[in-house]
Parts: structure tokens; sequence; C-alpha cells
């Protein structure tokens, strides 16, 4: 259990912004505050990331109050954090050192957006060799347009994408079953 | 258009083997074909990815058949090929460097899986800076269930993705506008 790092993922004030359209698992929040709770009472890594957007008009970029992370997942002094400026929390960051320095080589997945920022570290962090768990109801996202026109609602695309990741780049856990595991 | 090289993902045998399950979009590899003839006559640059897989059972072994190249896909000697052992063709390969190095800076994304290792290129090339266009009609996957045994056709699996995809990590376009634009 000391090797499993909860890996937290742009859990910030700006995904609350009207412009991302409907959201779906609106739990997402309390079941991360529940895991952190977990995380430190055992004493175990976690790891935030915070995206600094570079778009001009993102609510998460740095000089915005969208910025900030979200009260439930606010990180403590002594926790980790890492600012990234694209989707996967691997690129352009220091992240991959810090696990293998760290000996953390299992990570358990929590954030925003699933399809998105949630779906690519863990793509990458199951393809550089690190055991995942993503917790399928504390990780959320909002409806899309396809290319051509059709609308996609936020829950479809949520279950579509944990089919797509279980199995191949991680183990899909709920909130519940995670917290038994580490009880 | 110099810049743009046409990267061709796993097209390989071993997705013929009926342990794949049921798969959309037949003309994916008729449209690979089309895309390929355009590129050599235009004498741009094309890129084999081949996955080279270590699972015990995979119909993608070297060791197996199923590792060879489609015909449709078949590089010619002057064609550049990767092989790889994970999903992103940047994980443990020299992809990267290599575009770098041949000031390729726009990608044309092709081949299987749409949801598995063209999804992670086609993210990780985007995160890394290249321009992508997802060719939607030149791509294909397969039915899947879910960690809770729901069962998802490849068809709407694969429009999902698709959706995720674009304007976030590339643009999505058919085979007729690439065709198109490059003519």
């Amino acid at each position: 259990m000391k090797n499993t790092a909860l890996l937290v993922i742009d859990v910030q004030k700006g995904f609350d912004d009207p412009c991302w359209g409907k959201r779906n698992n609106p739990d997402t929040e309390s079941n991360i505050a529940l895991l952190l709770s977990k995380w430190r009472k055992k004493e175990l890594s976690i790891i935030h990331i915070q995206h600094c957007s570079v778009e001009p008009n993102s609510p998460l970029r740095p000089a915005f109050p969208g910025n900030e992370f979200k009260d439930e997942a606010l990180p403590l002094i002594n926790e980790k954090i890492f600012t990234k400026t694209v989707n996967s929390a691997f690129i352009g960051t220091e992240l991959e050192d810090y696990l293998r320095s760290h000996g953390i080589n299992s990570l358990v997945v929590v954030g925003l957006t699933t399809d998105h920022c949630v779906s690519t570290t863990t793509r990458m962090a199951g393809n550089l060799g690190f055991k995942v768990t993503l917790v399928s109801d504390a990780t959320a996202t909002f409806d899309r347009l396809g290319h051509d026109g059709t609308e996609y609602s936020a829950n479809e695309i949520h279950k579509i994408h944990l089919a797509s990741l279980n199995e191949e780049f991680c183990v899909v856990r709920s909130t519940t079953e995670v917290l038994r595991e580490f009880a």
C-alpha cells in the first residue's frame, strides 16, 4: 500500500463554469474527499495535478480564480503538486521521475475529466508500466458534440471511456471498492 | 504538405482473429490504401507502426503470423517502421525524435484500434505539440464489455471516442476530405 499514490487530477473551481455544459457524476468531489481522507489517515502518498491552461479563455488559466483547487480537494502542505499545461500529467512535468524515485509503482486515479485529462494520464501511466486503478465514481465528464454535430451525453461518454480503459490500461473500481481494499 | 506524415498504426493481420469480436468500419483498410497511394504519389512521409505484443496469447506477437502487416498497408522499402509493445507509438520508440529531426510537425493518423492504440497515440501527439488529423473512416474498433458487464458496440465506441478527441487533441476528417485537401 505504501507504493500506491492517490493521483488527483484537475479538481479545480474552473470546472464549475457553465462554459463546459452538463456534467455527470455529481458525487465525484465528495467521493474524492473520502479517498483523500483515507489516504491521509493511512499516511499514503497523495499527488495533486493542477491544470494551468494556456488557452486565452479557459477558466483554468493561472490568472483566473477557476485555477484554484476545489475545497474538497485542497492539498495539504506536505502533499506534492505538479502543474501541467496539456492533458497528460506526464508531459512537461517531473511526475514520472518523482514516482520512480519515490518507489511508487501503483496509482489510484481520480479527477476531471474522464475522457480528456483522466483518460490521457491513465493511458500514459499504464503504458509507462504503472499499475493503475481508475475510480469510476470519482471522475466525471461533460456532454460533447461530435465532429458531425451528434450530441453525446456526459454519462454515455463516461461509461464508454471506462469500458475502453478497463483491463487495457487500468482496472476500474468504485470508491466503495477502493476504500474497502485500503481499510 | 512536406511537413505532414501519414502515420499508419497497427494495420496487422492479427486483427482479423475472431478473438477480438465484432468490428466496425469494414472500409478502413481500403481507405488506408487510398491514403497510402496518395502519399506515395506526392512523395510525402509515411511512417508505419507495428505492434509487437508481449502478451502470451496475442495474435500480434512477433512469433505469430498475425504480427505481419495487412496487404493493404504493406510498407515499401523506403518507408519508416517503428515497432512498439504498448499502445502509444511514442513510448519505448524513437518516433518523437524522428519526427522532430525530419521537420515533421503534422500527422495524419489512421489504423487500429480507434479507442486503444489510435486514441493513445493521437493524444500523445497532440500533447507533444504535433498538429494531428484523425481520419474517421480509416480507423476502427471492436465491441467491448464494460467493467459492469454492459455491452457496447464498436460503432458507438468509435463515434464517442472521435467526439472526445476532436478539437482537443486533433481534428477529425473523412478520407475523402483528406484526399481533397492533399489533391
